[in-house]
Parts: C-alpha cells; structure tokens; sequence
C-alpha cells in the first residue's frame, strides 16, 4: 500500500485497574524532573508525525499538533520566562503572535480559524523553540522559585497536559476525514470496561465539593464550599455501545420530544444519526468506531464515546433517567462507587458551567484561564483514555458546548432516590 | 405629519407603589371572570393596530400580533375544547397548523420564520376564531371542571399572559426598524423608579425555593426545594442608566477582560456600543431611547433595559460585583428587600436554565412547555413594565438566550457577605 | 371557509391573438392620457389588496406592494417634479429616504431587506402620496414640455409599468408560502398556446440590433448596432409543461453532466426537482401548478414557467439545443417567427447581460437605472402574462441571476443551422 | 531568525523582450521530450517546499501544491494509461477517489474543500505516484500513438501547465496569511514593463477570432469563427500601479456610481481599499506589494495585479474607458499591438465567458474540461509571470468568477474610436 499509513501516535495505555480518580491527585515529586516527564510525553507524542501531519487543522475548534507544540511553550515563555527568569532572551519575537491562544492581556494574535496555514515555522523549528524555553526553565527551575511562581510552573504544566489530549482529538478529527481513517497508534487497544448498568442509592446532606486550597488545581475548581444534596441514585458503569445501538434501534434520533429544543435542530442540521466515528460499509454491515487504534469493530460492550451532551441527555431521558449533578458525581467519585470514572470518557452532567460561589481569576493574563468560557457550556468530569495519567482529579471541570462530539465523551446516568 | 403615526397600544401603566412581588401571586377568582379578563386584555392590545402592524415579523424570535392573538386561542382549542367540549367543532381545520407554536405532539406547523408572512387570515378573521373559542370556552366553564382541566384553563390563560408581553415586545422591535420611531402608545409614561445603590446584606443558610404544589405555577417553578445559600449582599435598586453611561465612559465596551469571551465576540459582530434601542442624532447629542411611548430623551435616573445577559455580567464584573443566583433573589425577594423588583425589567441572574431536582414534565403536549428550552438559556426573575398585573410570581423563571436584547430586561446586582 | 382567500388581483387578460412583439412598440398617445391609464392600472392592481397584502415582503429580491406603489411615486417625485415643476412641495420629506429604491445620487435610503417591515405609512397614505404625485404631474403635464422631461416622463411610465409585473411576481411569491396558495386572481384563466416544437431555420449575415434613437427605449437597447449573425434554426413555439415532464422522467435533475458545474450545486442546494410553484399531494397524484388563479392541474400544452437560467440550459443540453442569442432572438422576432412571443414568459437567452457597444448612461442619477446590473445576470426576451399589454418592445433587455425562478421565465430552442 | 523562510519556489523569469504573444504558439516538439521537460517543472516547482508547504490549502478556491502533484498525474492516469496502456497498474486505487477534481464522469471524489487535510499520501508518496505515472507514460509514448490519444497526451500537459501557474498563485496565497510573508522564490524581480498608456486606434470589420483545428487548443478556444467588430482603440500598455495610486487618491474605492453594484457590495462587505496583497505599516509610510519575491516596495511602474473584475472595471469607468472584448483583444494582438500581454498580467475583458458559436464538448470524462463553468465567469486575456513559458496563445481564454483576486489579474484600457 503506497498510502503509507505508518504509526503516528504513541498513547500511553491506561492501566486495566486504574486508581480510582479520588487518588489521582498529584503526586508531590521535583519538579524538574516532573517538568522533563511532562515535557518529554508531549514530544513523544508528536515524534511519529510527518511535518504535514503536524501542521493540519481539521476545524476551527481544533489546533495543528505544531501549534500545540508551540503554544505550550509560549506559556511557559510569557508566563515564566519573560517576567521571572533575569536576562531571557525570547527565542523569536514572532512567536508572541503566532502562539498566543486567547490572552487578551498578552497582546495581538494570529487568527485562531488560519492556524493550520502556519507552515512555518517548521516541525524542527518547534523543537528547536522547546529546547530553547526548556533550557530557560532549567535555569530558572535551578534557583530557589517563590511558591507563586512554582504554582505558575505547575500551571504550565497541567496546562501542557490538557494539550496532550487536544493533540489526540484534533489529530482524531483531521485523520477522519481521510478515506482510508489513519490510526494514530496502531497497536492501540481498547481497555476493558468493569461498570455495570445498576444504579446504586447514595444518602444526601450538606457536601463539600471543589478543591482544597492547598495543592494544585485549576481556578474554576475553586473555592471549596458546602451544597446541599439530596439522596440520589447513580450508576456505577458507563453507558455502553450496546445501550446506545439499543437507543437507535428504538428511535432516539427520530423522537424530538427525547430531546432539548436546540439539541433536535442540532442533530436534524448536522444529520446525525449514531454517534461521531460510526462507521458501516451498508444498511446491514456490522458497526465500526473510528479509533486511536484505526477502524475497529464496535465492542458493545465498551463504554459508548463521541457523543454531544445534547445525545447524552437525549438518552438519560429515554432510560428515565437524568446526567447526574457536578455534586452528585463529585460525592459518589469520593465515595469510590463510579466504576470506570476517569479510564474511558469525560461524563457529561446536568450542570451547565459556571462559576463556584466566590470563584476569583488570578492577577494577570493567565486570570483568562477558565473565567471568561463559562457560559453556553456544560461540564464534564472524570477524564478519558487520552487523559495523560496523573492529570485528572477528583474535582476537575472539564467544558464543551453542548454540540461538541470530537472529544472522548460519553455519560453515566443518575436518578433521584 | 402624513405618515399617521396613530397610537397603537393601550398598554396598563404599573402602579408606582407596586406591591412587593411576595403578594404578587394569582388571586382566586371566579374562572370565568378572568377568562373574560385576560382574553379581553389581548385584544385590547390589539385593537389599535392595523391590518399590516398584526402582520409585521421583524426576527425569528418575534412573532406577529395576529400570530400571538391566534395561537393563544388554538392553545385553548387543542389542549380544552377538543378533548374536553363535547360536539366542539374546530373553526377551521387549517388553524392547527397556521397556529402551532412549537409542540411537536400536535402535529405539523407552520414554519416560525414564516410567520410575518401570513397575511391570510386577516386579523379580523382571527377575531372572528378568538369570538368562536371564547363560545366554546363559555360553554366549557359553564359545566363543573375536574381538577386537571381547571388547571389547563389557567395554564392557558398564564399562557396568554406570557404573549401579551411578546406581543409588546415583537412589535417594539418591528416599529424600531421605522426611521421615525413611531410610539406604540403616546401616552405612556416612564414609571418613576425607587431602589438605590446600596447592596444589603443577607444571611445564608438552608432555604427554600421554587413553589408549592398548591396555587397556579408553570412547571419549571417545580418541584418546590431546598437549597443552601451562604450569606450574601443584595442592591435594593436595579442598576440605573447613569450607572450604565459611566460603564460607557469607562469603556466597557472596549475592553475584552470584563466579558464572557463568547459575549465579547457577540458585542463585536454585532458592534453593540450601547444597550439597544438607544440613539443619539450626534456624538455630542443627548442619549434617546425608543420606549413604548416612542423616541424619549434617556432618563439617567431609570433602571437600564435591553441589555443582554453578556453586558450585564460584564457590567457586574466592571462593578466588582457579580449577578444574583436565583436563590439569592428569591430570598431576598421573599424578605422584601427588592425595591422596583416586577415593575421595569426582568432580571437577568448568574444562573443557567436547568430543571429544578425532580423535575417533572406534563403529560402530553404541554408537557413541551417549558422543559426542552433548558439549556443555553439564563434565568431571569422578577417581571417588568410589560408583564401584565398580577402575571408574574416569587417562584417565576423567565429565560432568555444570554445575547438577547428586545425584551425589557435588567439586572441588579449581587456579591458575597 | 374563514380565512377568506377573497380575490385580491384584478389581471388584464392578454389577448389570444396577441400582436406579434414587432407590433408592440410604443404607440404616440397623448401623455397625460397615457399618465392617467398606467398609474390608474398599478391602483386596479392594488385595489383589491388588503393592509396586510400590501405590506408583505417573502423575500430580499421581492417588495412589498404598497412600496412599488409608492416607490413609482418617488421616481415621478424625483426626477420630474422636484427638479421640473416650480414651486412643488414634497409629500413628506422621509418618503425619500424609504421609497429609494437603489439610487445612490438620491441618498441615503431604507435597507432593502426591510422593506416589508414599514408597517407606516399605510395603504392609504401611500394612496394619497399617489394622488399628492399625480396632482403635480397634472400641472407640470399642462405646461409644455422639454424633450428631456418629457422623456423621463414617459422613463417613469415605463419604470411603472415594470414594477406592475413586479408586484405581481412578487405577490404570487409571498402567497405561495401560504399553505392554501390563495388566488390573486380567482378568474384567471391559462391562455391557449399557439406555438409548435418545431425548428425553423433562419438565414445568417449582418443584422442590426438594438433600439433606435427615435421613440421610447431603455438606455441598455442602446445603441443600435451591427452583428454578425450565422445560419441557425430556432423554434417557432415554447417549450411546454409536457416537454418538461419528459425531461424530469428522463432524470434531468439527476444528471450533472448536463447542467453547468453551478448550476448543479444550485439545485442540489435547493433541491430542485421541477420548476418553481410546482406541487403534487402524493408520487402518484398530477402535478399542479401555482398560478395567479391559484393551484390548478398542470397543463401539458401550456409553455413551462418558473424555471431558472440553469434549469433551461440544462434543458437544452437535453435536447442537443441550445438557448437562442440575443441577436438570433430579436431577428427571428423581426420576421415574425416566433410563436407566443411576449404572451407567456420571459425567455431565457444564451446571452450574459453586458453593455451594447457604445453603451452610455444618462446624466444623473436616472444614469443608475441599469447600467449596474450588468454583470452576473443573463438576458431574457419577450414579455410575460404579467407585462402590462404595450409595454415590451423587440429589443426590450430583461435580465435576472441564472438562480432565480420567481418571475415568469420559460425558454425557446435554438440550435446551429 | 528561527523561523526559516527559505527559498521554496524556483520561477522561471519571463524574458525581458517575450516573443509577441502571436508567436507564443505551442512548438513542434517531440511529445517524449515535451512531456518530460513539463512534468519535470511541476517538480522543480515543488521540490524546494516542505512536506507541510506542499499539505496546505488556504481557501476552496485553492488546492495544495501535492494535490497539484497528484492531480495532473491522475489525468494522464484516468484519461491515457487506464484506457490506452495494456497491462497498465494503477498505483494505488484510492487515488482516483482522492485526486478527481471535479469530473462527474469519472467517479466520486474527495471534498474540494478538504484536499488540505489529507497529510497523507506524503510528498514523498505522491512523487512516487508521479514516477509511476511518468513510466507507464514512457512506455506508452514509446509506441505510435493515434491521433487522438496524441492529442490526449498534449491536453494532459497543458492542464499540468495550467496547474503549475495555479500551484503558484494558490501558495502565494497560503503564505500570505502569514505575518511574515515568506517569499515563494527570495530571488524572485519584477520584470520592466515596457507598454505607455496610449490608446491606439483600429480599424474594425469582420474579423475572424479562435482557434483553428490544427495544433492545440481547449476546447473552449473553438470553433474559430467571424465576428463584427467596430473600431476602437486600445492601450498599448497595461494599467500601472501608479495609476492604481491615482484611482485610490481620488476616492475610487469610495464612489458607488464607478461600480457595479455588486461588485460595490463584494467592495464593501471584503472592505477592499486597495488590490489584493498590498500592505503598509502607517498610514504615511509607502506602500508594499506581496510578491512571489516576499514582500517588496510598490513599484509605480510596473502593470497593477490581483484586481477583481470589478475593480477592472470600475478603474476603467474612471477613467472614461471600458475594458476591451476579447475580438478586440485577440486582433489587437494579432497586430502585435499589446505590449507586455502575457508577461505581467492575465487581463480582464469586458466579456462573460460564454461558449463560441458551434462550441461542442469532447466525447467522455474531459468533456467536462471547460464547459460546465461557463457561467458567471469573466474571460481574461493574455498570461502572466507566472504562466509556464510557451503556454499560452493568441486565442487563449482564461476565465475567473468577478470578485477573484488570489490570480495575476490586471487591465489595459480600450475605448470606441
């Protein structure tokens, strides 16, 4: 075959038996060495590609490889580098522009919707970018760093892992539309599923949720604070291929009334008909997922992925049931009855994303971190297969608008008691 | 003058010592009494207006007058008069898809982006189906009416209700493409406005909101329930327009760090420089703003109107201040502590529109109500010049898209203790 | 029936023996009396209209009725009697600003696509603006008259009589959105058709086309000039309804190859699967089409109308013909040979709409009248069953987008000797 | 600077003193030695661009230099291997799906609009298509080939030509979203212009005008046929960006009445104030023009490109010209009285492309080759620098649609006699 689809990616499996999410709190460790690890894994994942395959941008949504590169450099450039580390030289005054994502307080920038026209600067002279900010952060990391500007370089970090996963799903989008649907990493494997479809009664009460303010975690989990819930059911698997090809077979994508007012002219406009990535060669050829892994046969019994909340809440209503609350998932997650939470899919919930009571942004231009999205979108929690380890936490708000599918998402369900 | 800008609507002007909205809840009354009472209000609205005025649709999100006149009166035949008036003959087979709002469980519609163009039936034809309905209604409510019908009788006169302000505010919108501004009703009279600045002080803890089973409510006001609140501060006063022209002056429109990202890129597109509806002939000219009473020089002592969810958020960050959550309002509001609160603008809160716990919907049709619209919508509270007497509630939950600016809406503001 | 489909057009009937087009030049009348019978024809036109007919606008490319009534004013207004009638007083001075049509040199004016939002000024008062008009052109007419302004006189006949077909076409369009399609003209009857399918041939050389400076003629017939012309055959008839039938049954409009490359993507955009206003309740029930007396079966001996440019070339490709040019169009008229010329559609040429050698515009802004429009349009030749009887010539230009099917458009064959 | 804009094109420079386009003829030449010395361009053209250069597509309008690649060999694939090669093997068989551009008669095709995502094949690969294609051409091109499949291959290498001036203009365009504006070829000058602004007069008659039936032309060049054509006058030279400066300087981009209207409103709403690719720091410093050179200094006297049509043509208005027909163009030409045509500038004609009297379509897939896009578009005249040398002829008829200026687009001026 000429097409040459050789391997692009290189995913880092989930372990079979991962910790539940309420331990995957950041481990305390150098931060030198965290800094190389985490640095060293986004490299890793762009080493198999081609300089086109670096460069591509399949949507507006969606960034090149490249600029992911790039653009987790700059942050830690501007944000570190520039005001903390005495005489840095900017490694191209250019890059300022071109890399910049949507700081309004760090000046002007390049079109979000023409990053992929950026054939230059090359792939290698992105490495060469990297190599020039890592050796200012080891110089910088070298010194004795004020907790503030530690908790910058953490920032940078866990910002540079949610690149990590950008980079899978914008790359997942822009091989979809090739015929042949490239695999990122062939030897990909789909993990196995442990959840079941029961719902389990949790008791209700005054719940604290949100992050301590001790460790690290990003503004929009914050302050910590008391809700009152009330007792609830929840399931303790993911919604599966089985149930939603269950779903189809019974007409939840004809029934508008299954579905919000918006989500149904949503799914009418874009014709969507199962979830983003099914795939079949005819009416009665068996289901196939467009995967890391290339095109596979649907497993049924895999937690279903690439579904927009709108199809999520869609489906919880068919079943009866409802997305749980970001406090409802949060309690049980601590509870540890959420079998499967972080290992597969980002679990749409019934919450639009806001504000926490008493949310503050930072001083700054990284204040525009989380604040200024919280509208139009819903949350997310656990974290998904492309989530690189150690990332999630318990009280992580992920965001989409309700419409996006390109994303590993999916949804267990949740009633009241 | 040959253009005969005729006064076209009658509109109730709200006292000036409105009754706080604690007492505004619905009175018990004679059924058919307020039936007369409420249909009567409609077509008083109406009758000023010409043949062409009732046809007018000047957006997708506004409808005609004749349009409102004859879809709140289908909303009577399709969920009373036909199931429940025995040997009740439709007026005209063709109205049940002419007048059909949104409800997908009855049948086939008109499309709403078509709606200015039915220039057939003429609006005296629709006073003709109104007369026809109200006949059939007389007779209906002259027999005894089971529990659930009664309720269906309200639900459809609070219905109504809703479409009287619509139609005030479509055709506001419509009249403000004329270059002259033309009055819907010359005689109306700004109300005078009593809140200050001051944010008051209230105590958090666990409280109850929503309402009771008992009393007319729509059913997104349900299930009543509890919700912990911390301590928190309150303006007595809505947010007035000189307030508003020194966030102009100060720049609120120019500057991207006090808005939602989507809300600046609103603003932007649509180069939103003031609240809509406001002119000026000059840079040096006094403000004017379009009223129901025409083209009036702004009164800086007025609660500002027309600004959309995203100015007032921004307006709020400006202010250091943020929006009250719907707990918080409906609090304060059971306290009293809400000057002018339902007598100028709906308040635009800090909440997204979602179900209450335990939402449930109606059986049926109605049952599309108010459900499917949940999600990328705002919670607004309160009422204003424009709701008719005696509408609105404590409990009531208006929503709106958060760019949306025709109808009267406002906001206060809130922060923490 | 309640809704009241009253008839609202009163059309002049074309006579079944029309004289040939060669005879339909202008004939030497006295003005006044002329002035009288073309503005007294728009009101016959309009009388029958309610309010809300009058307002209506279903499309940017369409206007409202009472806006040709009153925009035909304004031409008389502008170019006659502000300039040429001492002493004249202007209705209202806004009435320049919103019945401009598209003259930059007369100012500012109303945008295009809200037209049908001018509620104001009513029917009657654009009734006594009429009469406002048509008392100043009575006294300017009484005076003896410059060539010059008696020419721009009889250019704002001409003008009217345009927007007669216009308001037509355009009412027709916006009833069409009306699920019972009422009837402009219940009495309207389909004329017999004359023509035949066959090709007659026609010898070639230099002819001259184009109007002479003597007598009325829009600027773009202008000037007269020579072509040279080859052998070619063209068909003494139209194409009809049943021609059109075969072509559909033989996949026309599944066939890209016979349709220009955009052409295609039009249809497939609009999903064009006959011609405009045609419609049938079931696969199997007989077509019917939408006509001034409203829906009535479909005549197969009747020419087809309502078809775009591309749906005619496409058509002819077909039929291994082609459209006539121009030239070949307007000698084949000189000699008499085409049947049913200016009885029923206007015919779609082969010829894009450019500038006539020697091309000039007027002075002023009367210069805009079509200059402008030369680009992207192509020519059609004729008349229709909506061009006021009198009003076409032999070497009248009528142009419109290749897309567009609202006017009553047909074609003729043509093809090389 | 680390961004290395290094060389990526190597154009060949058009001769100071270029034969007369008369000349410009296509030579006898042996079609083995033909075919390579053209392919073997299309790969100097691409060799120096990066595997992402060559990936990238900025607009639908463009395609990316691989596709460019690939595409050209699919025709000699499609149209002269796969039916006329005994024994020949397709490289890969996805590629017909891939690299069709837009031939109904040939098969499905990739989406224009997504050619820039496919990374894969790599350049590599789609060189080694080419290889693939070349030897298979070899082997067909060393036995005797009919007539018609000569003229096949002659076509082939034509529409590679064709390609190889688009690969140009359509990267010129993707680097210019760049800030730093790379240069295609950093060696790259602007040849001196030779033409003055004089009109010369002609005389008119009938004049024969295309292609004749020996040697190569496209189909849309025949059959060569008389025309009647008046005197007139036309510009020896072609219009100068010091001109252009002129036109700018007395408002030309701010006078409605110089433009069409639709060309006013494409005016406005793309905000044109300048042609395509100029740039200027300040409002005071001088003006720079993007050149396949990178970024350069205006030079008043070279002939102004990247004009629309309508720009052509409003300039023209201006001046109190028009552009010239093409049978003006094409005799002037023959009298060798158009300095610089087909040096600088394809120059837009004042005639929409349209077929020729007699034109017919070949017989199969390159049927489609120039007919089906014969709509809407305007014909240009001449070539420009980027245009393969020997390339284009006397009876060439280049075509874009009236908005476009990505191409090497220019005037010269004509006017009656």
């Amino acid at each position: 075959m000429s097409t040459g689809h050789a391997p692009v990616l290189r995913l880092v499996p989930r372990p079979a038996e991962a910790p539940p999410p309420a331990a995957a709190l950041m481990e305390p460790a150098g931060l030198s060495d965290r800094y190389a690890a985490v640095r060293g894994h986004t490299e890793q994942l762009a080493a198999p590609l081609t300089e086109a395959d670096q460069c591509v941008q399949s949507m507006p949504d969606a960034s090149p490889t490249k600029w992911h590169r790039a653009h987790t450099s700059w942050f830690f450039e501007t944000f570190l580098l520039r005001p903390h580390l005495e005489g840095y030289q900017p490694f191209d005054p250019l890059f300022a522009y071109l890399f910049n994502s949507y700081y309004e307080q760090a000046g002007p920038r390049h079109a979000r919707v023409h990053r992929g026209l950026l054939t230059r600067p090359s792939a290698a002279a992105v490495g060469d970018y990297r190599a020039h900010v890592d050796a200012g952060m080891a110089r910088l990391l070298a010194g004795g760093l004020a907790p503030e500007v530690a908790g910058l370089v953490e920032l940078g970090l866990q910002h540079e892992q949610q690149h990590q996963e950008l980079l899978i799903t914008d790359l997942l989008h822009a091989f979809s539309f090739h015929p042949m649907k490239p695999a990122l990493a062939p030897d990909w494997q789909e993990p196995p599923a442990l959840g079941g479809r029961m719902l389990k009664p949790l008791e209700g009460g005054i719940t604290r949720i949100g992050a301590l303010e001790t460790g690290f975690a990003f503004d929009n989990e914050r302050p910590c604070h008391d809700v009152l819930v009330a007792p609830f059911r929840i399931a303790d698997g993911l919604v599966t291929n089985a149930e939603w090809l269950e779903f189809i077979a019974d007409g939840g994508y004809r029934q508008p009334l299954l579905w919000m007012s918006e989500g149904w002219g949503a799914a009418q406009a874009a014709g969507w008909q199962t979830p983003e990535y099914w795939q079949r060669e005819a009416d009665d050829a068996p289901w196939q997922l467009f995967t890391p892994g290339g095109l596979k046969p649907l497993d049924p019994a895999a937690p279903v992925r690439h579904v927009s909340w709108y199809e999520a809440d869609a489906f919880a209503r068919w079943r009866g049931k409802r997305l749980p609350t970001e406090a409802e998932w949060e309690t049980a997650a601590r509870r540890e009855q959420l079998a499967d939470a972080g290992r597969f899919v980002w679990e749409w919930t019934g919450c639009a994303y806001r504000p926490y009571p008493g949310f503050r942004t930072a001083e700054g231009a990284v204040g525009e971190y989380n604040g200024k999205f919280m509208i139009n979108t819903m949350v997310l929690r656990g974290g998904s297969l492309a989530t690189p380890p150690g990332h999630a936490r318990l009280t992580y708000r992920n965001f989409f608008h309700p419409d996006k599918r390109w994303q590993f998402t999916g949804l267990r369900l949740a009633a009241e008691a």
